[in-house]
């Protein structure tokens, strides 16, 4: 099994702002350690480009994708028409809580074309996508 | 670690009605396999009335609870006030993928106020939301 | 041909209460009477509470149910989500006219979900009801 | 008894076209039998012209019209009025439950001044609208 | 000085129905002396039928129009678009205080192409736009 | 017959500014060839302060008011309040088509309380406005 | 004079539960205070369900009840429709300010029905409610 | 203690008009015998002017004050802006039931930032006002 | 190969009136031309009634019709159930760019159930929709 | 160059309340800094009273307003048709940035008005509107 | 002539995906066939990326420009924008019914600001966008 | 001090099109101008891409940004959460008054975790924020 975790804008970010939300651990240790815990083969994209990340999406012979797209996720029907479109299924996660934070952020365009959405777990939210595929 | 699943209205339908949205298994039949395997003690309660989940919700003294509030999810602010009140931590799933269905589903009354929430994956939504309270 | 009627919230006070909407003639009075004149196999129930109505519902073995969800009718997901799961039809009725009241009343849960929906016509509703179950 | 009923834009085509809809029986047949069962003067009227429907409204002298508006339903504040201004009883029929299709199918102008609305029970909401007349 | 009074759907049946919204008198009658006190050369049309009302404002040649659309008022684009297409200038008016009465009538569709509007003063209302073609 | 004008916020302005909308007469010379043309007992009043014009109408002894709220048309509750609470009749005027402007100023809340409302006449909805005294 | 008070769904952990809300008194010692203060006959019934709410009022012979309906408030068309039609008059209270927290907390749907509303005044709103029922 | 009632426009015609809403007694007449009851301080402000109120508000040296700001309740975002700013605590009160009115006034612009609201009660609003203050 | 261009209400001033946005030809001159330029058999309805067009659509024999519904466009119900419900494919055009205009006008509801929708290219949107018949 | 600075409601209180909102220093204090600083001739007026800011505006010949309408900025058409009425130019400015508060201040009614607006930089919205005026 | 086709994200998946909304034929196939067709110069671009569309846009020196913007087409001002700012005409295509899909398909930032719009033809809408520019 | 303007989509036309909005004036004229004028360090940087502006903002080094976004200020939640994710203070510009344009261009995503925003001045716009960078 080999899985792809693709992340979007401002993702690279995490664990150097924004604690409160997103925690003191960076993204690229906290993969490492992921690979290492789960035994798969596992590949990381990320883009602050909308297209680019449907560049990569398109081109994935993954067996699954881990889909965070960030600022994407509630307006872009360009990646839900991406996700729909690719035979690789994809699972969206979501770091922190988006249903206490603002309200542009409680709808998700890719929600409904993905086969499951889990959210609000802080990184612990991509373990449990892994979970889903290494159990499927 | 003692965790409790609370299943809402006609989620005792499991198994035997809309095998499309919901699959053939009977919840029992997997709540059973699930004790195995996961190797935790674990509780299972299920009700058709709002206000006895809230009493059951009140009364759980287990170390994190499982909900899917069914039809309950998207209007009930009484279940929203219970899950903020307790200390017990509670992580919402559901079995479907609400963000496919009717528009009157995509807005949980819920999920502000749990942990996180999983959803779409069938039955396998509990199976993640356990791994979650095992791996924190 | 064995029907159900099961009344929703409030209902059991029909012909003490609001006279100009729902008449004077008590609901167990007319019910007698209607089993006499339809001659046919009537059950009865009554429940204030939401679940016990989604209870009864679900256990019902009868040839068809006749629904009047009362206050319930304009938000539950939960009743919506069981006519739609049992197998047993349902038709809804209503003794007002919803749609002439105020306007969180003009909105039905129920009725996508039911074979048909009759309103409007005072206590005749439940008589055109059956009169519906017996022509089928 | 004398009773009118009058359909409204494309129920002229009942029986010939969207048979998974409208079913397969010919509105004339149906009549036809209709006028048989219920033993009663029984007139019809059909036009695809909403100022037509209000003149056959208005010139009415039947103790009761039963009233499919089909399209102009959802829109006709004329026909809206003129329920409401002439004297003659009018109960509103639908075919097809117009909860479970189309969202601008699920307002009808014409039924918070009818006597009643019965939909959703194909061709029989027609009897059952007679049989109301029947039973006054 | 030539002008044309139309009256759409239901107006017909002024001064026979709804007494305490259209007043007890009948419009000819109120026709007929207002041809006698305004002392100018006044046509009237009235009907049912959208179409045949835009048809009668295209063939108009008077030196202006009343038009009061009736329940056409609140949802006709095609009534809107004659009137801007045409030269003679159009007064809108209605009898009752469209604005006290159902919100779906607090919209005309016509008011924004008009000259002006006047509606509230009863059969007044027409009084008031033929002493406005008079002064102009 | 003792009559008043009540002009809002910025009436006083009719004539030095935005002539394309409110036209080139000032509203005093307007006035004053009013009175001499309709032989009235007329008296004029404006502020641009809200509650200055609630004071005026609640002291009105007039046989009627002619009243222009001018930007507090759309929004003020306290006028409307007044307009209802007192027993001299007011009728509501305005210069410009409300309805032909920016859509915040297609609402009016006094329109519901006023015996009626004439606009988009220029200066003339005034005139108009005294007919309506003077017939009544 | 004999009054009822009842505390809708997670009332019950009142002085246990977010504090900085609902403040630390427990309920039961606030009501035996409440009791010995206004020396009125005062009863005391609490639930989580919406049901047997709507049975203890219609049960309800006290010549007044405070009903403080908690989460149901902005949902239950059910309770609203057994508080208008009850003879009981109702007070409803609410301890935190509604209208500065969540947005689905601004609407009640019981106001309109009840004989007033006190919210914002802590465990005090109840003694309003009770000082109004000894000074009608 | 020393308090403080501000009315807002159009109250000072309590007990003059619309007495189906209002009552008969005098706003006057009612505060007098309150002062005597009470045996407070009390003073008593009404203006018609929004900026007024706010003057009043700002200069207000009383251990409280009581406001019921009429028709400013439901658009004024500058008495909620005052409210705010100054130290002085403020109850909002309403003589008649807000939420069974018209629905443009069922939101109150002043609620979240007051300490408490009390309406629907009639003059009593204002006594159980005061009774708060006294009671703090 | 027969096609039928149908046209609703106003159209037929098309070359008349509103020149900026529909042009300066006459439409028949222009069908004139078409009928030479297509070398197709090609027949020209106009109606300003909705029903008219309706009836029209209904009894077309042709191999597809080329339908501009003007003004019903937007709000008719009715003439989108008939094209649903024929058999002869139906193109929907316009000559302005309907996108532009004003909001009333961005909704088709003829566009769901047509073929396809051309618009905005003047009197050659109807070129356009018969090179589509004759290419397919 | 001569300019005005007209505060609105509340703005008096700058200095002494919400000082996590609108800082510290006192408007006066920071007007006289201002006056000093910037080398021109400036003028300052505040009112409460939204009639008397628009007399001010109407009465100013200024070469420029600096206008911060306080809480009239989000629903006076009053204000707004002052400032598009007269000839001198006018910048909206605000202290604090109204696009983090409530929503309700996200909408200003004069800004489609004004030749500019600057807000979110505390008293330093006051400085930027005046380099603007004195680069113009 | 010479023409540009731009087409936006995931349509170079066309054929190869979704083939009962987009048709089996890749698109590349079907170019390489309209070239030969239509005897004209004509360009191809497609990219994921909605500012490289932009760039594209902004060099484009044709003599027309057939833009599908695919996903960006409901979202994206900034392409809205340069189509308004270049001078190159163009027509905006949509292979699927855009009005027959989910709702957020319904609105398209783009028609507004370019000459026509074809949707719902399949691969032959880009056909008639060339015709157009042919036949212009 | 140094600071970085970031232009977004569209706008390296400025000065070439649309000249009645933007002006006549080259951007990089402009800002070469304004290099020597402000005395300052001053980078710029334009791009059509969401994602490399983005990359851009998350690199800055400098004192402030000032950001035009263009036509992604009213959508994009990635350029959002990049100007709270960094920390570089941010000021929104804008040249023309985006709250006098169409309505979908009067809500701006950056606003709020903007520092403050500056628009409707034209290129001044600019200068202005600079001034705000070197007053602080």
């Amino acid at each position: 099994m080999k899985l792809l975790i693709i992340n979007g804008p401002n993702l690279n970010l995490i664990g150097q702002r924004e604690e409160e939300i997103y925690g003191k651990e960076s993204f690229l240790d906290y993969f490492e350690a992921l690979k290492v815990n789960k035994k798969i083969d596992l590949d990381y994209f990320q883009s602050n480009i909308e297209g680019v990340m449907i560049d990569t999406l398109q081109s994935s012979n993954h067996d699954g994708v881990i889909l965070n797209a960030g600022g994407y996720t509630h307006t872009s029907v360009a990646i839900r028409d991406c996700v729909k479109a690719i035979k690789v299924p994809v699972v969206e996660v979501h770091i922190s809580n988006i249903m206490e934070r603002e309200s542009f952020r409680h709808v998700s365009m890719i929600s409904a074309v993905a086969e499951g959405c889990i959210f609000g777990f802080g990184l612990k939210s991509y373990d449990l996508a892994i979970d889903y595929f290494l159990q499927k």
